[in-house]
């Protein structure tokens, strides 16, 4: 079925309307409405208004709790650990990525440290705080448990994101990624599409490849063996290795650090007591932050600009899809789903606000 | 040909006395056999005594200057600029991480970024540094042109590794990986066995799949287009984006942040004038330092412990094969090919000391 086109500021208003209703103050909806809408408006709808739901029944069965505040356990001028208290991982997050960029302003580098949040959207979100200011900065969480080990045939790994950001024009350079070969939404778009996945993706439960979305999708969404492949693939010869070891080093930063909780104790593959890690630093540090800034512009234009492989028009950076992309979705409106527009009515019902 | 076993005393003392002999100081020639020992004792053999006619060339073209000292350009309590002035890579590095670990001792947190160094050695030595301090740390590199990005067929990144340390017993969590699929070591090793490579490697001058290593070992040194693909492999079906973009994190931290040479702007594949980053900071801002460590180490051991996939015996975390492969090679000594030994022995007449 074809996606509606929504008016973002009309869909930005409803979100606010659902999580002021859902117990949040203004302000809080605010914050949580803008690291969804920044999602929808970059084309990652997975983490858009998509994730309502989701969020609507975690703060009904009080996973996620609407009256906890964030703590701060323990800080140094250039650190922080901070408890989420299961309060919504996005406005967690806000409170810890706005910690890091206070610090990043008066030392030079603030490094925070969370535990105990819930699902903070997309990871990406936080670094561009970081970027708005001047800054560059990393954003990574751990989740519930998605990816096997190289060799293994256990979910003992998150998706575990690693977003990173750094001023550039004319936007800046905007990377966020899993640390799994792909994400649990692309067996999903197979499995609604009734298709084989590509080789290389999934293995199931007895550790063969498996291409069968339909029931690769239900065994992770049961906790079953077998799951999703780390970056780089099965075992070696691609190097899955390295994707494994990069979500090792997630979950180091993430619950390691914080001292939370790790992927594979985790219920469900988003996660309920998922643990993150910021650091934001100022480049000025380093030289002069106009530069820094245009050497990062000029090498991201020489990449766009070099050579294209056959049948290719166009050689992207990490961040001009999601730019470009905001640019439709201002003008055009968002395009939502039909069934995630149908759970929004369904929000707006329960809650009784007005719907879209 | 079989590998010579060399005994590790008898290497290490061999190589001081060649950089002893080449001009460095004993001070500065043992600190560079350290760097290089450490590589071949982790079973790394492309980084270790393999590269001693690459450095002893670049010595004698002057392109590594022996006389020059790493300089502390600009700092703060938590970061520094230094410029290698074209010093010996090795030495700049870990001048450069000692600040950053005597920084991060003092505030939590020390940030290096280095310009103008040369071929550093195995990115990993330098986090190892700080975790046996007890410190965590980052350590990433850019080098000579080697990869092309994603829908590009021109090399204008890096293998661009990036390495990463946390203190854990029996040894620490150590992750040293290229951002490429594979090395350009890999290339060559199936050049020299006359084999085809697997598909996803690399591309040829078109832009088309290429496994004809001969072709690609060639084209690759003699810095025409094709090149070696992202981790993730070719487009984005496997998310070779993915790997595109951790090398571009990575040149955004070394060549850009130091305001150095960026990648494609090097000549060689190993490259003369690259830029590192370093990051060390104490664990212990965030929690009890020995709880951490042992949540680290319970994390990694039930990754080994988990369920195996058909026909492997073990599932491994970053770091156990290389210290498995150092206490071998301690026990039995350090395996050196033929070619590279007479690359040895040629060195040693060359500036006349002793051979091995």
């Amino acid at each position: 079925m074809k996606d509606t086109r929504i008016e973002a500021g009309r869909l930005r208003a409803f979100m606010e309307r659902v999580y002021e209703k859902e117990g949040f103050t203004a302000e809080q909806a605010r914050r949580i409405a803008d690291v969804l809408m920044q999602a929808d408006l970059f084309g990652i709808e997975s983490h858009g208004a998509q994730r309502m739901m989701y969020y609507h029944e975690n703060i009904a069965s009080g996973s996620v709790d609407v009256s906890a505040q964030a703590e701060i356990v323990r800080q140094t001028p250039v650190s922080a650990l901070v408890d989420g208290h299961f309060a919504m991982g996005h406005l967690t997050a806000v409170t810890a990525m706005e910690l890091a960029i206070e610090k990043a302003k008066h030392t030079g580098v603030g490094m925070v440290a969370v535990r105990n949040s819930s699902h903070y959207g997309i990871a990406g979100y936080y670094p561009l705080m970081a970027a708005r200011e001047g800054l560059a900065a990393f954003s990574m969480t751990n989740t519930g448990p998605i990816m096997v080990p190289t060799f293994g045939r256990e979910m003992m790994l998150g998706t575990n994101p690693l977003a990173f950001c750094m001023p550039a024009d004319p936007y800046p350079f905007w990377f966020d990624a899993s640390t799994t070969v792909v994400t649990l939404g692309k067996v999903e778009v197979y499995n609604k599409r009734g298709k084989p996945m590509p080789e290389g993706w999934t293995i199931d439960g007895q550790g063969h490849i498996c291409r069968d979305a339909h029931a690769m999708n239900a065994s992770i969404l049961a906790g079953e063996p077998g799951g999703i492949l780390p970056l780089g693939g099965e075992g070696e010869t691609h190097s899955g290795h390295k994707g494994y070891g990069l979500a090792i080093m997630v979950e180091a930063l993430t619950g390691v650090l914080a001292q939370g909780m790790v992927s594979p104790d985790m219920c469900g593959a988003h996660g309920d007591h998922t643990c993150h890690f910021f650091l934001a630093f100022d480049p000025a540090m380093f030289g002069d932050a106009k530069d820094i800034r245009d050497r990062m512009s000029g090498y991201l234009k020489r990449l766009r600009e070099s050579e294209k492989a056959p049948g290719y028009a166009r050689i992207y950076t990490p961040g001009e899809k999601a730019h470009e992309a905001m640019a439709d979705r201002l003008a055009n409106g968002v395009p939502v789903e039909a069934n995630t527009l149908l759970e929004m009515q369904q929000i707006a019902r329960e809650l009784g606000v007005e719907g879209l």
